[in-house]
């Protein structure tokens, strides 16, 4: 549980000047695991993620969904007892990949069945299909501050120096939740951009801070629509990715009124650069020189 | 239908030795948009893809999940007639969004139900949490043939250099599948990893290729499980993937006998280099310094 790198030997292949060299080494991967997760005891999803932060995934999940709204939804959050592997020796360990989550408004169980389950004939077609995977947020984005470039930058510099476990491995994604002065309220790591983001979104709703008026949501991956989707369900008005957006990403940020940013690249002594896609007004450019 | 980038009016930010820069460009965005994927008129999945090859990749899906075999299992494969937008004109558009796919076994819907629905209690824990993600393939991979790096390296280079949309958004993934003289058969891109994949493997099943047993995959982003047991399925012995590989996808491509090699980087003049995580029977190390 919570073991978030793992260690293999491997060999080292180069090629240089037409010469080929070869080598053995003891190189570190990021751990991948599935978690089965439960809601009163029945299978709601299997994801693929990094053990860790489980709680606050799922927390963080169900709320994309729209399923939960308060952490006082859920009245239990356990490892599944069941979930255990023989080791062989007579004894059995759990493996923690299996979380039951208990709610405490059966009203919400109808909404599980009418998101999970499959669709007969053409009740979902067309321009539907968007709107059958986008979720209603109980937030509205209003413009009620403004950034400046430099603290977005300094934001990215400090979650790329945290980003311990891909300096690594090189194979994670970050989220981190940002205030308006730079500052990394929460960072967490994931082999899914996805989980990464449900993480931290997750970790907020437990510290009962929803919505997420006042800070940025910045993920070192790329923008989709999923990630801009959680974001508007936790009411966070803007999302700086590190990599590019998609084109849904950067209408359904118009439409949300969220201010997205790509390429948020910081470089040294705070230069950098980005790219603002939709609703530029939240990052302050009265300084700027064009 | 297979518009793969977008235009869109951007503003670039940026700051140098403290001092602020704003300007507005056109840039290109990688389109994402909502694939609905029906069997027998069932709603199965809805993925996010880049539009284009959608037969193809609804085919890699189907047998990457163990629902098809052969290009037979399909009869039939068409754009729901339903899935229309109306454009305000009185016309009618259709999203090219929604595909049916006809089954000529109806044996196969058993599968497709156990597959996708949800299951009850514990009847899948722990260990078996994997298992019930895990699809068996019909081949066995045997060590049947080696190839240089210097192979690997050329088609690395060729993948990156025939990667158009990804030099125009930076916000795809590409996947191909490499002959064992560095010749690329297939290159797909798209804004889902697994989806690029499924791409390349739907085309082979379509041209009758499978199992691929005289050829590579090599993906430019990350190996995870889900890659590495796609790939399995097609009878594809070797996986070559540009950036980080899991510690599943490490542990499956060891049980399956398949060689994984991560960080495969081409520099130029045939230079590079990559980390060989499982099975390195098949690259040939016999000119190799130490």
């Amino acid at each position: 549980m919570g073991r978030v790198t793992d260690s293999t030997r491997i060999r080292t292949v180069r090629v240089r000047e037409g010469r080929l060299y070869a080598g053995r080494k003891s190189d570190h991967v990021a751990v991948e695991e599935p978690l089965d997760i439960r809601l009163n005891g029945q299978q709601l999803s299997l994801t693929m993620r990094t053990p860790g932060n489980d709680v606050e995934l799922i927390h963080g999940f169900l709320h994309g969904e729209g399923i939960i709204r308060d952490r006082e939804d859920i009245s239990e959050a356990r490892y599944c007892d069941g979930a255990v592997v023989d080791e062989g020796n007579g004894f059995a360990q759990n493996t923690y990949n299996v979380m039951d989550f208990t709610t405490t408004r059966p009203q919400l169980l109808p909404l599980v069945t009418k998101n999970f389950t499959t669709t007969s004939a053409c009740g979902v077609c067309g321009s539907e299909s968007i709107d059958a995977v986008r979720q209603k947020s109980r937030y509205t984005l209003m413009q009620t501050w403004t950034v400046t470039p430099q603290i977005v930058l300094a934001a990215a510099r400090a979650l790329s120096d945290q980003q311990a476990v891909f300096a690594r491995t090189g194979g994670v994604h970050a989220a981190a939740l940002v205030d308006l002065e730079g500052n990394l309220l929460v960072v967490r790591e994931d082999v899914g951009r996805h989980n990464a983001v449900d993480k931290v979104i997750g970790w907020a709703l437990l510290e009962d801070r929803l919505p997420l008026r006042d800070c940025f949501l910045l993920v070192s991956s790329r923008a989709s629509f999923e990630i801009t989707q959680k974001a508007y369900m936790a009411g966070i008005p803007m999302l700086a990715c590190v990599s590019a957006a998609s084109s849904l990403a950067v209408d359904t940020a118009e439409e949300f009124g969220m201010t997205l940013l790509g390429f948020t690249r910081a470089g040294e002594h705070g230069d950098g650069r980005m790219n603002l896609y939709t609703h530029p007004e939240r990052i302050d450019l009265a300084a700027a020189e064009r």
